[in-house]
């Protein structure tokens, strides 16, 4: 084994644990939330340290210190006295290229106590999730103990009062909105269809009420468009809280990015671990709606539940128990809810990305003709529900004077303002290159897999190309001939173009057609 | 978004899943079980397929298929059309430098649903956990999902049944020693104290007596040395399953390493695992050790319980329990145990490292009058239940029929007889450098650190060199004076005798010393 003697390690007096100090580089490694550290298997550090690949390591700068999880690596890939940075690492100890890192045994983190406690069968109180989550945010868990954690609280489930801490927790740690307003609206959708945008509809449609909706939406991560993207294309979304205020004061609502501000990000974390694992328990999902909603002061929540086969929830029973549980827990904090269950069989509207689903929403709020009704339908319910909960109408004429608020004019006119006062309305892009996908035969359409569709988007580009997607242009039923365009692909370049019509052709039933 | 076309991905009819290929380029990574790939985030495969960091993707070559989690990298690590793989990875699917690999996403690994069912509450059977074990063998499963199954058996832990369906299977999938007669010794330690190196004295006086021990040990995993490591000091023991019944057909006993034969191999990756998340629940630790000596064919197992503060095992009511559970299971397959509960408190013989061990090994063996006295004891006891296990010996008469058997010369002709039949006996190598560590006062030894000591050894280059590690000149309760050498550390380089004095002189307190 040979031994690197870095700059100021010549004395055994420096060798103490806090003057392991390694010169930091960027590998650029993705590594989700986990911070990794990679040093060299002969590095002098690991011998003195004692760490081996898994060990969880104490990185610290003179304004910063986090834990990584250590992978050693073959004397190739670093040099002499070098460690390399996951860019979670890097990013959370805001390195400079070339800076010293000083590397040690991270004190252990107790409220791992706290999870071992829970698997072992005692719930916890406040105090308990409050360690937990708190040591979850500040980065010193590996995915492998958030793997743990996430799989004692399904395992041995929590029950309404933990479900409550980790809700109340899970905010605590978070930035939290407050408004004067007695009534703030929200609204969620669970288990995204492709292209269903209501988000920006229903903003406006309320806000023209002069009801106050803050509204902070995600990003995509696994689809072709969030409504962050579809938003951006329109005005900027990257508000931070002043700003959101700001626009909410003067327009009532707005419809901003989340990842600007910190609202519940335990959720964020967990959310991407539990993917992983693919179990999403009750009392989880629960918290991470509800920690959101009311980190951004929210106490009228309406809650759209697709429910289809290759939806999240597959029947309206499921989506009766998760409602009860939902609502249980969010009377807690003040928040009164109301469920939709909508119909998840296949997209919504005509446009999947950014671009494309902006354009949808533009078509219904300027009363285009060729609006797409579906999209029109499902926004005017989720209004017309919160304008309902809000007291600002009859019970029963939600829906109806939220199609009004749109037919007359008053939700462009507010939707404009917020575009306006978020910095400037844009005009959604149009795609450099477009190619139809036509029908093979004659006969009717009987599914559409709202997956592979949502697929087909991304290898176009979305949303990374925010012109990038597909326009749908039937639904279920409708009947087909031969050569008729089922769809069209838009995209940036040819090469995405191409990946996009290739994945197309070698999956010729993404869009079915039965005989008639 | 930049696309990259890598030969033969020209046509879009080359796109289908099973066509999106990259060069491998071996990254030199070691992440342990888990296999990784790197691909840039502008990569047309990740594109193509739709994949993200921590995707689980499934990479195949002419010959092999695996799956690995995708870590996304910036374009700077990798050139165009390459995917870097980590050691795990690369080792599995036998590449070449250079090699194409298709990668495509992996069917569903329908195990995982078993997992799913016990985190809901529902016992496994033999089958549930043979799909779960077979996959997480083949390396189907990441180490967030091998955290999500341990805490699972651990949050609702292992009735007596499962921890036998769950034993057996483990057994099942790896290979599987088989003896002709009808009693075959075993003997294993939980938590390795410094220097407890008895397996080798144990082996030669067992087999003296004509009784069939083929023991398998492990190498040092955090510890300075492994049995395997002290034993490779005085002869071969990387030994393949033909090699130990030879061996063993021959003298009767082995010392052979463990990792030359597959036995258990799921027990190999779960420990990773459960290390990481420091639980231990006790249906898995009974499961591996019992996997291991099963599949070794014995069916009389001792086991040497050290306790004490810095011990595995704190006080003797929880070796009792933990006796108790594991001899009922263990009794399921035909395996009788009887449990030695020993003195956890300090280092026991002198050495602490692979060769420094063999001497204190040798010196009882040959009778030496400076033989370390604990160490010879320990082993006759630990012999002698072995002895009466077998009925060889009349019960309370074991422990001294094993010391006559060192003392009449049987035990050390034994030992040397085995060395010869594994491949030829080796004397184990002495230090380069050595330089004492000196009492700083009178008083007299009031602790002695076991953690701490191995960690010096370790520091000093044990095991990597193995003449390195730590001689101790002092046991609990000894006299000093000042100057006097409390124990030598040696190294076989400057530069690792320099780190182990510089973390000596800053951790004054390894070896206590109290003032009389």
């Amino acid at each position: 084994m040979t031994m690197n003697h870095p700059k100021g390690m010549q004395t055994p007096i420096d060798l103490g644990l806090a003057h392991s100090s390694l010169r930091a580089r960027r590998m650029g490694i993705h590594s989700l939330q986990e911070a990794l550290v990679f040093m060299r298997t002969d590095c002098h550090v690991c011998l003195s340290e004692g760490l081996s690949s898994h060990s969880r390591v104490l990185l610290k700068t003179d304004g910063h210190e986090i834990i990584a999880t250590l992978y050693q690596v073959r004397p190739e890939l670093l040099a002499d006295g070098e460690a390399g940075l996951s860019e979670a690492a890097w990013l959370r100890l805001g390195l400079a290229e070339g800076a010293m890192v000083r590397i040690s045994h991270p004190q252990p983190v107790d409220s791992l106590s706290d999870v071992r406690k829970r698997i072992y069968g005692h719930r916890l109180d406040d105090g308990g999730f409050r360690s937990i989550i708190s040591d979850i945010v500040a980065g010193a868990y590996s995915d492998v103990q958030i793997s743990s954690f996430i799989t004692a609280c399904a395992a041995f489930p929590l029950d309404e009062g933990e479900t409550v801490s980790l809700t109340r927790v899970m905010v605590d740690v978070g930035e939290r909105l407050t408004w004067d307003n007695a009534i703030v609206l929200d609204k969620h959708s669970v288990g995204g269809l492709p292209g269903n945008r209501t988000t920006p509809i229903v903003v406006a449609i309320v806000a023209a009420h002069g009801l106050t909706m803050p509204k902070t939406s995600s990003r995509a991560i696994t689809s072709p468009a969030g409504t962050a993207d579809t938003m951006e294309t329109m005005a900027p979304v990257d508000l931070d809280i002043a700003m959101i205020r700001r626009v909410v004061e003067k327009e009532s609502g707005c419809i901003a990015w989340g990842g600007a501000v910190r609202l519940s990000p335990a959720d964020d974390i967990l959310i991407q671990v539990e993917r992983a694992l693919d179990i999403d328990s009750e009392g989880q999902l629960v918290a991470s709606v509800l920690s959101k909603k009311i980190a951004a002061g929210s106490n009228r929540l309406v809650l759209d539940v697709p429910v289809g086969s290759t939806a999240k929830v597959r029947t309206a029973q499921d989506a009766k128990v998760l409602a009860s549980r939902l609502s249980d827990v969010a009377s807690v904090f003040g928040l009164s809810t109301m469920i939709i269950v909508s119909d998840g069989s296949q997209p919504v509207g005509r446009g999947i990305g950014p671009a494309l689903e902006a354009r949808d929403v533009l078509s219904v709020l300027q009363r285009s003709p060729a609006a797409p009704e579906d999209l029109r339908q499902r926004a005017c319910v989720l209004a017309g529900a919160l304008l309902e909960m809000a007291g600002a109408v009859q019970t029963g004429q939600g829906a109806f004077i939220a199609a009004q608020t749109i037919d007359d004019g008053r939700a462009w006119k507010k939707f404009q303002a917020i575009c306006e006062a978020q910095g400037g309305m844009r005009t959604p892009p149009m795609a450099k290159q477009t190619q139809p996908i036509l029908a093979s035969k004659a006969g009717y359409v009987d599914s559409i897999d709202n997956r592979r569709i949502a697929r087909l988007a991304k290898l176009a580009g979305a949303p990374g190309s925010k012109a990038a997607g597909v326009q749908m242009h039937v639904r279920l039923g409708d009947k087909t001939i031969p050569g008729q365009p089922l769809c069209t692909v838009h995209a940036d370049n040819t090469g995405e173009l191409n990946y996009a019509l290739g994945y197309a052709s070698a999956n010729t039933n993404i869009i079915r057609i039965a005989p008639k």
